[in-house]
């Protein structure tokens, strides 16, 4: 028997320049008295998150912020933030401000103030219990800060588990915030380069969620093993196919935009609702392949330091991590939905003069790529084929992504497509 | 200053075949454990309202069934619901098995066994007092069984107030669904005039959304005055015009299925899909002239009685008064959006043979109308000249619905869109 029965659930969401103003509104709708709001230092240096603490406090609400958000959240991480909103507490709600670190974040922390036990208990198994939640999760607003993680569309936490050296995460429908709010304003002064990964992001969010495998061709689920993530299905493609035509004409004009100092162009708000909408598709159909190579293309990074990103680590951009394989996975997954794989590619480009065939999308995805600055390959961020059965090790034990695919992945597969991704162009 | 932020919110959603079964499981995750089921006589002779039950107690859930919900509620229907409930009780969560009006009957029921008071304390002013509720109201599942009336996704409870013979509301936030479980199984038996009737319900959901005021062209609202239809906006014009493209492929072949007698088809099932998109449209951009006018059409019929109704009273089912003037109302509202007319015509009709004009979209709605048998104008249901200002009359007292028109409506356009009406073709 196969699928016959999808799911879609989203947050409420607020969208538009000043919405994240109206904060204390919504919050005090829901009853809320006293909250709690995350954000990074980072995110905490650039006054977003004081004007949206004042704007809490304007509508009588106590506030109390936590600004240690670790970009990358790891366990160390989460737990510290759940020590301190434990201590602090009781709250009635949770107010990130951020990208996905701030989000995922308060999302731990919303199960943790109103769950008994620890973070582990929660985390995805084979490293956690993968315990459900038994109480209600805290409601959360998520007020993005950068156009690309769909953090404030999702049912995850992602987080390293320190002493394993593994990435995983905390997965549950109790998970996805109550309220997304986009104010393009938060989002208008990212660099080019920041820009350029993010938008990658999002990019992908919408290719892998419109080429995943279709939700009917799933062996049929019992109602407990639904999952968030169904694959590909007729509402998440509507999200996907908008998201890819707004990128279609925003993505490189935001980027541009972004190099001669423009901040807040109208390209950069189509940004934001692109960001959205893929948010809204991935959030519900789910994501593969590059994703999947992300996790160590990011973890094994050696030496390279991206331009316009904090130069004090060694680091591959989530956006840009994902991809770098891109272009290869689209050539590997065409055969299993030919027509999906065109159509993404005229939407995203609907001038493209390339034959439809296998190569099509992987021409316009890297196109795009080198007109915005994204490395040409996993060369240029530090790697060699000498690296490639590590990178697919590691890729190999995301197998939740990889389900997702539209056809089966091997370890062979894999070698081939993260070896051909050493240089694009 | 004009409005920058506009919002959207939507039930969680399951759709497929099967998905009616599974409610209990979802219920109990809410943590319910005794159920109020709301239908009506109509649909609780179908059987599905107790293979609902009993997907519900097969998951050790108490099931309590109200099965008198009125055709087209009015306040004594909804009081004797309220009644019922409050002396049955109490409930931890409700199930509504129907069309709009066991939906309708059904979030009522939610609202007043939670808040104190009565029906008229949150009805819309000036009818009632319009008090929003101050407790939560228990979580609703909404199980349509016709494909059109939106209700699973929507605010508002629509009802005739009897003493005063005018029809209102209550609108709030709080009366959404929490989740809409659309199994198109359900909804596979309805015979063609139904399903005609119901269609045209669902296109003008997604004509109207797609055509009403865009959200930036109202003055800025602060938090406190936002409502849940906000004028179409890049989120409800995504599934208005995806409701479009179903509809354009299989809205004829569904009646025609019907008429002969082929049941669940696959045209059938896409309209359930159209319904569904149209719903998450209009639930959150809003409908304008059509529906303001489809209230007095309904309210004031005289002798008609349509095939595939019950003959015992004469009506004009919802979706048929909203059709009527459709084709008139987007001709007087085609110069405030020319591009969103014509964009909509070929949405709807890919081969349509006229000119781009005011007379587009009328004529392609008009000859749909026709192939699909819904009366040939306003004359056929019983209506003359002479009722022209009685209907405007009654159109006028829906000024909440006119507001959202993309452009001033004064009684003269509503007289003149009305009268064109007695014949479209």
């Amino acid at each position: 028997m196969t699928e016959t029965v999808f799911t879609y659930a989203a947050p409420a969401l607020k969208f538009g320049r000043g919405a994240a103003a109206e904060i204390g509104y919504d919050v005090r709708a829901w009853g809320a008295r006293r909250v709690l709001l995350v954000t990074d230092p980072g995110v905490a240096a650039t006054g977003h998150p004081e004007r949206v603490a004042e704007g809490l406090r304007a509508r009588d609400l106590q506030v109390v912020v936590f600004d240690r958000s670790r970009v990358e959240p790891t366990d160390v991480s989460l737990e510290e933030a759940v020590a301190f909103a434990r201590a602090e507490g009781p709250f009635d709600a949770v107010v990130a401000v951020g990208g996905g670190s701030s989000i995922d974040t308060a999302k731990a922390v919303a199960l943790l103030v109103t769950n008994p036990g620890e973070l582990m208990d929660y985390v995805n198994a084979p490293i956690g219990k993968a315990r459900a939640p038994q109480q209600p999760v805290l409601p959360l607003v998520a007020v993005p800060t950068t156009t690309g993680t769909g953090a404030e569309s999702t049912t995850i936490c992602v987080m390293d588990v320190l002493a394993l050296m593994v990435k995983t995460g905390i997965s549950h429908a109790a998970l996805r915030p109550r309220l997304a709010v986009v104010d393009p304003a938060l989002s208008a002064t990212q660099p080019p380069g920041v820009l350029a990964a993010a938008g990658m992001d999002i990019l992908c969010h919408a290719l892998e969620s419109y080429t995943a495998r279709w939700y009917g061709d799933f062996d049929a689920k019992q109602p407990e093993q639904r999952v968030p993530y169904c694959g590909s299905n007729p509402i998440a493609d509507l999200w996907s196919e908008r998201a890819l035509g707004l990128l279609a004409t925003a993505f490189r004009a935001a980027v541009h935009d972004a190099r001669e100092g423009r901040d807040g162009s109208e390209a950069a708000e189509q940004m934001a609702l692109a960001a959205t909408f893929a948010g809204l598709g991935f959030g519900n159909a789910g994501v593969h392949i590059p994703h999947a190579n992300a996790y160590p293309i990011a973890g094994r990074v050696q030496d390279f330091r991206p331009a316009d990103y904090p130069q004090d680590e060694p680091m591959v951009p989530h956006g840009m991590a994902v991809a770098l394989t891109a272009p290869e996975a689209f050539r590997f997954t065409f055969d299993a939905a030919p027509e999906r794989h065109l159509r993404a590619a005229r939407l995203l480009d609907p001038a493209a003069t390339g034959a439809d065939g296998p190569g099509l999308l992987p021409d316009v995805v890297a196109s795009l790529m080198r007109d915005i600055g994204i490395p040409n390959g996993l060369g240029e961020v530090g790697y060699g084929a000498g690296d490639v059965d590590a990178l697919v090790d590691g890729s190999l034990k995301q197998q939740r992504l990889l389900a997702t695919a539209p056809k089966e992945v091997t370890g062979d597969d894999l070698a081939s497509i993260i070896g051909a991704s050493l240089e694009h162009w």
